[in-house]
């Protein structure tokens, strides 16, 4: 493993989105027999973040993306919520929206109590993966994943997992692990021949910024090189990160592309039948056009990781956040957090295709990256070691 | 009254979007003690209508606004949702997209039945007016404005009501009557210092062609000149519409000014307070592109009725749609059509003034134009008689 210098971009602690304090990740995943489905909250501190978004997939899914247009007025945004179940998706984020109003949380109208929630979302479509066309998360879909982001809070305080403190002193309880793969909104999620679902990386710039992602990986393209099975995402890993993690054997390779070769070709007529969603966010203070770029820029670093995207098929969208915790970055500062932000993206699409597991439904199978290539990931380290190995090692 | 000419524009045979056939109107008015707020439903022939948006408030609220963007593949979308309360509001999308996938309407996605319903929508704020902040609609409010949307279509035939043919055979039954007013997504409206509500208006082009707009008037500003109370719209007004509205008395306007300055200011210290939502339509077929241009030129309508529009309190919004019944028009043909939408739009605003009535909650009480000027409206032939008579004067 290499060293980073000082002056090299970092792993995050949880080198996930909960490295940017005060963010949290809530999951319902919805596996019953006919289901295969979810939502996914990222949750904001209860005063909002300043928001953005960028809409780049030719099918999207969305709600209160308006608002976010920085010529418009509202600064702050509650919540994001992400959700399978393609446009009945929405209903959920309405249950985010109520459970918000309930705990008294949202954008102020007059009286105490009197607030308006604002809860932007974006959906992928899984419909019927699990069975049943009709099973899809609703309004209390929504509302459990908002406790389940609300009860992951650390008790105590707003998150501080700030890296620049000593890091021999951090420790990472289960409340701030951000689970990934075959869960919430990334339950159902597939992408291209091997099943998705969430992932989840961060950075930690030179100056102690974090930018972090999460995607919800559904993508109609590939995030694997059919020539060698390697993951286009691998070149961008940041040195600690899924040490081992290799190119997969020539046999493996074939296989894939055999399997790939006759496999029957993929529904490509009707729209909406993938799509990646996702937050990009950080602790800089960023104005909402800028919140806007950032997401912009995720959608580079999606392109990097998959090919092809934003495709006709796919409603490819992603929320850029500020939790203007830290100061606002000058010119060279931005573009530095927009580039290891646009790779956080990518490197969150390996860690998605690599949490997954094979799922099989009545509905059909989808394998795993670990499965069609168990020679790439003989050699990886486990990913919390990988990332306690980072921890320990990520400081000067 | 004006005779019209062969090639003026005239008035459809129920000067409301109804007049583009095959679409239909679902209200439902939330007015129990403690409620005044609403939802409508603008539904389209079961293939759906070429949509478009343009969002030019400072706050909007809505949702599947990114689908109509003309980049995207999503052609035809199957409802407009339009509602009160606020945010939360969006909801009532929810209960349209189940009822239309109960009812097997929507995008095909595989299998029969297996369909995702799309419907765009907007909504306006009015969370407080009827006394209770919490009171607003959801998803079972716009399940049931989709059910008196589909109980209004003619039972038959699709609606046809073309006025190209003899209009002296036209019957303009019940379930061909637009309601305005205090109705609705209107329910809660206000528009500057008067009870706003809902208004529609359409206009037949020399071609035949029809376009229309259902507007829910809910204006920070005010359709009012202050110096007179003369309604903006009032010049705007085809021959045979509203025949009879006149200007104030001046002792009437002395009045209304001197009521205007004495009144508190208004709380605009807040965002989202108020919002013109609306849907403009027409028979002639266009592309997504051309929809999104329609309801461009709608915000034009609007700018001439109200004073000032697109304000950072408002989230001013208007969907464009077509029905595709007759030809796409040319270079011309479409320059004739934005000009009679915009004014469509311009004139459902003084429908929706005086279509309101005076209403009083535990929040306040919402005076009508009407009440305030009655010398305005002293000589004004009922909406009706005024309908009739245009009908029966209005073919050469």
């Amino acid at each position: 493993m290499t060293q980073p210098s000082d002056d090299a971009v970092r792993l995050g602690p949880t080198n996930s989105l909960l490295d940017v304090a005060g963010l949290s990740v809530g999951h319902v995943t919805l596996r019953e027999p006919g289901w295969l489905t979810g939502t996914t909250v990222v949750l904001a501190p209860d005063d909002g973040v300043v928001g953005g978004v960028d809409v780049r997939g030719g099918g999207p899914g969305t709600r209160e993306t308006d608002l976010l247009d920085p010529r418009n007025v509202v600064e702050r945004v509650h919540a994001i919520c992400l959700s399978g179940g393609s446009a009945f998706g929405l209903a959920a984020a309405d249950g985010v929206m109520r459970a918000l109003f309930d705990d008294g949380v949202g954008l102020p109208m007059g009286e105490p109590g009197q607030v308006v929630p604002l809860v932007p979302a974006a959906v992928v479509f899984d419909l019927g993966r699990g069975g049943d066309f009709a099973h899809r998360p609703d309004h209390e879909t929504g509302r459990a994943a908002y406790e389940a982001a609300k009860a992951s809070r650390p008790a105590d305080s707003p998150v501080n997992l700030n890296v620049t403190s000593n890091s021999g002193d951090l420790t990472v309880d289960e409340r701030s692990r951000c689970e990934q793969g075959v869960v919430g909104a990334g339950a159902g999620a597939k992408c291209g021949g091997f099943k998705g679902g969430i992932g989840s990386a961060s950075a930690v710039l030179p100056d102690g910024t974090t930018v972090a992602a999460l995607v919800v990986l559904n993508a109609l393209g590939e995030a694997v090189d059919p020539a060698t099975g390697e993951l286009y995402a691998r070149r961008f890993l940041l040195p600690g990160e899924l040490d081992g993690l290799g190119v997969p054997s020539e046999p493996e390779a074939e296989a894939a592309r055999e399997q790939a070769s006759s496999a029957p070709p993929q529904l490509v007529g009707r729209p909406g039948m993938a799509t990646t969603i996702g937050v990009i966010a950080t602790d800089a203070t960023l104005t909402k056009a800028q919140c806007a770029k950032l997401a912009g820029i995720a959608h580079d670093g999606l392109a990097r990781a998959v090919k092809p995207v934003h495709t006709m098929f796919d409603g490819d969208t992603f929320f850029g956040a500020a939790t203007c915790e830290r100061e606002a970055p000058d010119l060279a500062g931005f573009h530095g957090l927009l580039d290891a932000g646009g790779d956080a993206v990518t490197r969150a699409v390996a860690h998605a295709l690599l949490a997954a597991h094979t799922v099989t439904t009545p509905a059909g199978t989808w394998r795993s990256y670990r499965e069609a290539f168990p020679s790439a990931v003989a050699r990886l380290v486990a990913p919390a070691a990988a990332r306690d190995a980072a921890d320990a090692g990520g400081e000067p």
